[in-house]
């Protein structure tokens, strides 16, 4: 039977005034942010369910229900740490992940090698292993009418 | 060549007044429930196009047409069932699936376990190698408004 | 560590009159097409971002941006010859890809088949390699309305 596991997140927040934009573990300068009970960081989130579904150990709001004060404000950062001590505490490493972020403002293209950088430090990859897509929704729906944000990631995990 | 094979599904039905809310092959509480021809479970949907889409047999709609008589109002289960056997017919057995269900309410987490166990057991795998993940669209969106539900899968194959 | 690699890309099109509508490589006949820089092809769209995504070779926006007048009105065709290249000279080849085009109208079964054989072709796999999927949103947001189209492809390559 094959060590491997694939595994799918889906992330969805608001956009809104008054709120810094975390995207990818960095803060990206913008006119709003997302809403959250953590920092909000939609691409981080995806990216860390997609690694517990992969391992079958349920979801990022089991482990970091948004009713616990304790991940209020919260760094995603430490959010996606967590994540991969869970991961490698059932005895699996990532082999590569594939992000794609929805939005339609602004452009994240500048800010990728950075994100990419930072993910592959924390999941123990290297930047080649990680692969942060960007696309708008050519103006549909609430992310073409800049209400919200959605990621999708595509992850692999192997068992060591 | 590997051996591997891998399928995402993708589902969507309305949520209207006077149905029951199939999910996962089981029925959950709530006011509303998904409409369709069958009994519009739109998690075993996804799973089992995720199935047929890694063995490239086609999907849900080819096998199971909403225009066929034999399936209206029919338990999913039995859909299911027979998506496994396809693709056990073609030589694949599946090594884990990792499903992602978009919804405002009800809260599904307590129904998750019976979800994995009756997956698990038409899928061949165990309850370990069964994801279901849930998460609202923070409002946005037809699901954010209670009028849809969405569920994605993904499913990894392995030929034998 | 594995040689597996695994990518999903998503993809967005307004469908408006007036323009041809171009699906898989074929051109649709249909009362309306998609709206974009190049010929407009969501699902060959999402399979090159896919491809590009497990390679983590940036995305289709990135090679093939849509302010260059190169790729005006350009086949998508040619967008995945070039994406097949580029993940070739890194030393992949695919082992599957399966596809879901989310879409109100035109039926498209008919065309799947005309549809594998040309991504087939262009990805060196067999037909029973590729797999089309189709499913409308049972007439639920702007793919509902008729308002544009997505499609999400999810695709396994290996290192050679
Ligand atoms: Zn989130
Ligand atoms: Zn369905
Ligand atoms: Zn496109």
């Amino acid at each position: 039977m094959s060590k491997l596991r694939i595994g799918l997140g889906v992330d969805f927040h608001q956009l809104v005034e008054g709120r810094e934009f975390w995207l990818g573990g960095i803060l990206i300068p913008h006119d709003r942010g997302a809403l959250g009970h953590s920092d909000a960081d939609v691409l981080l989130h995806a990216i860390c369910d997609a690694m517990l579904g992969a391992a079958a150990l349920g979801d990022i709001g089991t482990h970091f229900p948004d009713t616990d004060m304790a991940f209020k404000d919260i760094d995603s950062k430490i959010l996606l740490q967590k994540t991969m001590a869970l991961i490698e505490a059932k005895g699996y490493q990532v082999v590569n992940i594939d992000a794609t972020l929805c939005l339609q403002a602004p452009k994240i293209k500048p800010y990728v090698p950075e994100m990419q950088a930072i993910i592959a430090q924390f999941t123990k990859l290297t930047t080649g292993e990680v692969s942060i897509k960007a696309t708008t929704t050519e103006k549909l729906g609430f992310v073409g009418r800049e209400e919200g944000v959605v990621a999708y990631a595509n992850v692999l995990l192997e068992k060591v």
